[in-house]
């Protein structure tokens, strides 16, 4: 597996210079006269997708509504982008299942909680870049989650994501079978985002394994749920166990998230603050305003790096 | 398994009568002297639970926002309630992870996307139940799915939710090993749900049992997702055997949902529309207005439900 995911994550960081378009390896698609992207409420033939998307570079998401159109907003203000007076970013998604922000090349958009959630939005936004022509996009996730061993407010960048038994591979059942695909993640893109931590940032960006879980409480070994049948020792046990094996932080949706990414062969990363120490507690009792002054922090490294892309990209192009 | 859930059913059904406590398992919240119910803004220091929700008969949770506030002011319609001059329903919660709102005894709140954002709610919501002492509640799911076999627009109850090999159990991974709860939802439930269906009603409200996914393309054999490695017959061959053994539509909360109500000993209906059949496609085409119309129906029956209740309880009353 190990030298799998080396080969792979080769493969993904080599992809830059080719320009390659999201590869979409369904044949059935081909056949279809209209692909109704259902829970965006976006359309084949009732929306110009390639005139609507075709510049898109980087494709960030993360779980809450809030955050993303919160993103959108700082993008817009980062890549000092003016809106014509009475003008404002929307929403472009018509249901009410994701928000999609869309500020030049940089689309914002949630995934709601969890893998399932998740799932869905990739499946969807990947056939949309692809019917878009997009090429080069950079897929990240920006989330929160509990930390293993480190001050509440660092940023973990995932080396890669693993599963419960802290293996780096999803797995979903299809047609009654399990299947399962690898975790891995762009080592490029982590370590090109840790370097957008600048030595007067009040906070520390580190590259850890991300555990990714189907539940929050018993899931993550939290003893405050609803039901708790083991004991705090068994709970501190599991905890300890996975930071002894190199995992940084614990959350919802990595996994499937670097699988599915994987899989359409785009360079991904996730980029999650931590919001409290799980080796300490369970209960998130950190001020509201605090939570959301540490998750500003994974936002500006990703936009740091960003408008780093966006400007070697000016420079190359002025170059030709 | 079978024998099992027909005696817990039995035990399900009959606790009506003792006005049972929403029980909590967990040893470790005795201990707590504040509690945070993180994602939806609500503390038992910061908030007077038992004044604000000790009143709930009925807890009403389906995917969407918009839906579930739909829900709430349809009920504040259906229980003839009028709000003053100006004042409107307005959400409870205070993040942007859920939504719910109240009307008398009914809550109406939504779980997003997939059994890994079902189990959070329900997480905080039995807390929310327990602490506020709420007692004989009924808790139901008001879905969309897709349907098996049968007419778009028809009402499928779920008999019971079965896992991807038709398995009447929900898995999750607790501290590294993966553990299993029985799925199954009260009879008494199901049956009185349908008896709401009536005569003059443009649909049909069947029970059968309801197979629950982690993913909505490949996970429910759909062929139109970003990948597909299957061919049409292995999907056809996996949809006709579930529809054999008893499936009457697929969606992706309901096992989370029967096990998590199970544990907490309270009863538990699930009430979904099929908005398709998937022997028929994969592609939900049906106009946004229709498909409006159709998820009325499983609020309208679960409203008819809740209003019989109520007036079995005022009779009740009358007669002491």
């Amino acid at each position: 597996m190990a030298e799998l995911n080396e080969q792979k994550r080769r493969k993904l960081d080599s992809s830059n210079g080719d320009s390659p378009r999201v590869l979409i390896n369904n044949e059935n698609l081909k056949d279809m006269d209209n692909d109704i992207l259902f829970h965006f409420g976006l359309s084949t033939t009732g929306n110009d997708l390639p005139k609507m998307f075709g510049d898109v570079k980087f494709v960030c998401c993360g779980g809450s509504t809030h955050r993303m159109e919160t993103f959108a907003n700082y993008m817009l203000q980062e890549l000092g982008m003016e809106l014509p007076t009475g003008q404002s970013l929307s929403n472009i998604c018509s249901t009410d299942r994701y928000v999609m922000y869309k500020v030049g090349p940089v689309l914002s958009i949630n995934h709601g909680i969890g893998m399932p959630s998740m799932s869905i939005m990739l499946h969807e936004i990947i056939k949309l870049m692809h019917y878009a022509g997009c090429t080069d996009v950079v897929f990240f996730r920006i989330g929160t989650s509990g930390g293993l061993g480190m001050k509440p407010g660092t940023v973990v960048i995932s080396e890669e994501a693993v599963n419960y038994k802290f293996q780096p591979v999803f797995q979903l059942p299809i047609l009654g079978e399990m299947k399962s695909w690898p975790t891995t993640l762009s080592k490029e893109v982590a370590e090109e985002v840790q370097s957008c931590c600048l030595p007067g940032d009040d906070f520390d960006a580190v590259i850890k394994k991300t555990l990714s879980t189907d539940d929050f409480y018993e899931g993550q070994g939290r003893l405050d749920g609803a039901f708790c049948e083991f004991t705090v020792k068994d709970k501190m046990d599991y905890l300890q166990s996975a930071h002894d094996n190199g995992v940084g932080n614990v959350e919802m949706e990595s996994s499937c998230f670097a699988a599915m990414t994987n899989r359409a062969n785009i360079k991904a990363g996730v980029v999650c603050v931590t919001l409290i120490d799980r080796l300490e507690g369970d209960q998130l009792s950190t001020p509201a305003n605090v939570l959301h002054h540490w998750e500003e922090r994974a936002q500006q490294l990703v936009a740091r790096y960003i408008l780093k892309k966006l400007k070697q990209h000016q420079q190359q192009q002025q170059r030709k």
